[in-house]
């Protein structure tokens, strides 16, 4: 679960300067060409009214799993969208795994597949939609 | 922006209990049966590697929208899925609004659209997956 | 349910080539500026193993509403994506309609909804991702 | 490409019913559990007006992909609904396989990937969402 991860890559640079993912808790776990692997325990300001983990914040695990993806390639590249099905519930104190892959590249266009897992189960499957921006900047 | 949202709903007690929109900071604007506005400022810890909203805070806000609406009709209802599209970035500092409307209810099914704007600006357009489940807990 | 629609409008330019629509008997039956009606009888061809209509033939009629309203504008525009959520099954000799309205524009992109009917009664909704060509030709 | 599919099973039972899919010209090229392989031939009449095969075509392909991998489980599974991405055109002439893979099922739910090529060439993506009927009939 240690991340022997480099220490100047595109998606490190990212990552250090991502607020949001810090303000999470996610960890970069991993990553390669077209995917990577991130971590996140759910905390008690994670959970909704029906007492189980928003579904915001599974989701923002997943997109940033898609995000180290599918910028690992260099470029600077956004979502340009996402589909996501919530198979089971989380619960405070559990530890969540995602992990991204790239399925197709297209043009500046991408899709990339995220599992949302606690240990073996499955908690959601992410597709993303992903855009290379032209300029190379945000 | 407040708004004289009743004390005793199904809304109000789901939104009270509910910690993860309370860190995020998502107010409920307003509500009827079916819809639902909630409002969010984007804070220095949401903001990704590439210096814009983090997509996940912008589907929290969706999300939180979405779970509003639907349970806006009494029994617990919880989210299936859903698709987002990034339309324009977040910034720093701007003040994101989501306005989830049903489209339609089948069985303990629902399709609710929920736009994020910012000003009369789209900021993204998420359309939601609902299933109310059968013992009315989560 | 008759056409007054304008005969050299790039939408009936586009239908009056589409063999495919015309292979399902989609009938165009109004448009305008962002929005299109397109109708469809389901014939004893278009039914399934399970005796209810194929989802690709209601997807079929989506798609075909979808694609007059997106080109309605000029520019040569194709779909990039779609989602379609099955509300209630189609059975033979069912009259389907279908109406497609702009969500929104941005970029050389677009979203659009298609509300698929039978009478009165929701038998599918599509939203459809649209982009539209650099160069106006397919 | 024809193959000695069982003769017995839920789904040659479910393709010989299959009006539609005969319709399209699609074929059942193998299939066990939770996957399956179709081919179609793009014809003439399955080209829209820019000249390319119909989207709607190409989701009928992956629908029919998709409803041969999930019914091959036994009970009458039917689609909840799917999301589609059109990578490439198809031109009339070519040969298209859809091959559908199960991703993970719960409850009476299911996610199955469908990917649409031409030879090596991905011409789509599409992801089904599937629901078991309570009762095994639509």
């Amino acid at each position: 679960m240690s991340q022997p991860v480099d220490q100047s890559g595109p998606v490190e640079t990212m990552m250090a300067a991502d607020a949001a993912s810090r303000m999470f808790g996610i960890e970069l776990l991993d990553y390669g060409a077209g995917w990577a692997r991130v971590g996140l325990t759910i905390r008690d300001d994670m959970v909704n009214g029906h007492g189980i983990c928003h579904g915001g914040v599974i989701f923002s695990l997943a997109d940033t799993a898609f995000a180290c993806a599918c910028n690992s390639w260099g470029p600077v590249t956004v979502a340009a969208g996402a589909d996501i099905s919530f198979i089971a519930p989380g619960r405070r104190g559990d530890r969540l795994t995602a992990e991204a892959r790239m399925r197709t590249r297209y043009g500046r266009n991408g899709i990339y597949d995220v599992a949302v897992t606690r240990g073996k189960e499955l908690i959601a499957e992410f597709r993303g939609r992903s855009a290379e921006l032209r300029d190379r900047r945000a």
